[in-house]
């Protein structure tokens, strides 16, 4: 099966690259509302199930025993850019678990975003492991440990409590299957299993619903829905989608973007999930194909209607500011 | 008609990533010796074609009335990453020409390699049009502009007589119409115009034998193809593709990276030009597709088979420096 073009990008008249991939929206229950291309193929969804794999750091109580804030609770779920306060964040949650940066196991990485990158730089700074984008996750972890009475170290392992943890809220949520065959070695270390569209896509109307799980497992993924809307900055940064959309939309729209393509989010007042993939792991694609997907199902007035079109619609601009082209989504993603 | 998959890109025992696009290699005569999805349809060569824009900088005399080095030749034809002595070149050739930065055209960019972006700023410095990926090129324009006794201001527009002069040199090598029709704004505001892959790799097969062109021409060509593969990191930078390819193998080999997925080359001593475009405007996509087809052309001994090989099969690895995947052509473009 070939998916289909979802995104193009434009220069003068002409379309200059083509982006295929797939998506699934499918409620709580698992009836499809949207499904173009194979959405049964599974793939790794990588950084987009964050909010999903933090669901154990609420729910064992950890995150209350050790006092995390809402901000803080965000950043556990993050792709981060690498921002002071990102940065500030994951060194504070280290430090109410009683642990610091050498308990991280995510690999040090120059801020994801180049300004910040840059701005460590000029500082006469390296990074550390707290500059990696999925330190906040990391640090959510070593708190889950803790707060479990395990010894943090190890926690990427697949068989350390903590991705036990977090392997039975994927499978919980999403239904998939999360065994060794389907396994990958995420960018941050950690298992990443591959799965379904149409399974993430259900997953995340759970998440966003709050139904298909335990009472508990529902309070946690309230509470994690709200502390992103509450600190949308915290799950990503300066003028990245998932910061601008949830800054704008609030609790009315969940969405996270993962490595090569990947995007998941939950609409809650719909009680649907999305998930979709650009088969050739291209972020401007899926960041495109996401803010069209989130204003083609939300009901949105003005002003919000005409920011997230814009979001959906980035214009291209050449080093002298001239606008050279578009990235945009085409039918069928768009409505013919 | 749907671009076949080219490049894979694998994590773990599975593909997570697939890269469609189109390969034309061609004599030149015109003789089709491969060709793979669509090579008909015009594209954007953006800055694959350098080193063709570079030929009336030679032709016309300017390059020897300025004094230019092989170096400062080598970065007219750059796509640079911005390091110290592409900067130095670009300021030297505006210098020869009794002209400074403030004649570029191309706009302000950090520097596009990550590691010279951030030691500018560790500097405390910004960037300047020098920086930008283009400096060379525009360097070697203004020099153009200079030698043919032309006002260089302007000289990004279409009609201005540079921007003629490089269309000239385009049609002649391409042999295809270069009209207001198939124009787009390129990254440093010049005219880009789309041509056919099967076009381009004709054009660069003539380059690279000095065929099917004025006598001349063919000289400048020669001094191109020379000045290059004396100067490797001048057409790019640490690290790059086309800077490895060519401190391998010299003037067996001349590639030339383009934006959005494109590639093309010239194997000189076979006679053939390359060109291809990723579909989705991937660079480790074309990259590893470049890398593939000089491995299964050019036939090479040891060490340089092998050399190339890991270039066309890239190990990903995450920030713990664990291999996570790979990057690898597939058939038919790998041979099957």
């Amino acid at each position: 099966m070939t998916n289909p073009i979802l995104v193009e990008v434009t220069r003068g008249a002409r379309v200059e690259s083509r982006h295929r991939g797939a998506v699934a929206v499918l409620d709580a229950d698992g009836d499809v509302v949207l499904s173009l291309g194979d959405v049964e193929r599974p793939i790794f969804p990588r950084s987009a199930v964050k909010a999903i794999q933090a669901l154990p750091l609420i729910e064992s109580g950890a995150a209350e025993r050790w006092g995390l804030t809402d901000a803080e609770i965000a950043l556990a779920c993050a792709s981060h850019s690498g921002e002071p306060a990102h940065v500030a964040g994951a060194t504070a949650m280290l430090a109410k678990a009683g642990r610091d940066e050498t308990c991280l196991e995510c690999g040090t990485q120059w801020p994801m975003g180049e300004a910040p990158s840059r701005a460590l730089a000029a500082a006469g700074q390296r990074p550390t492991s707290l500059h990696n984008n999925c330190s906040g996750k990391h640090a959510g972890f070593v708190c889950l440990a803790c707060g479990l009475g395990e010894e943090p170290r190890g926690y990427i392992g697949a068989e350390h409590p903590v991705q036990r943890a977090v392997r039975g809220a994927l499978e919980d949520l999403t239904g998939a299957p999360h065994t060794p065959d389907r396994l990958g070695i995420d960018g941050c270390s950690i298992p990443s299993y591959a799965v379904p569209l149409s399974a993430l896509a259900r997953g995340f109307a759970r998440f966003g619903a709050g139904l298909g799980m335990g009472a508990e497992r529902a309070r946690a993924a309230a509470r994690i829905r709200k502390a992103v809307a509450a600190h949308p900055f915290m799950v990503a940064g300066t003028g990245r989608l998932d910061t601008r959309l949830m800054e704008r939309l609030g609790e009315r729209a969940f969405t996270k973007t993962g490595a090569e393509g990947v995007y998941c989010a939950a609409l809650p007042e719909l009680g649907l999930g999305i998930a979709l993939k650009c088969d050739d792991g291209g972020t401007r694609a899926a960041e495109v194909a996401m803010a069209t997907l989130v204003g083609r199902f939300l009901d949105l007035g003005d002003p919000d209607e005409a920011a997230v079109e814009a979001l959906a619609r980035p214009v291209l601009k050449n080093w002298n500011g001239i606008e050279v082209g578009r990235v945009r989504a085409v039918t069928p993603l768009a409505e013919g």
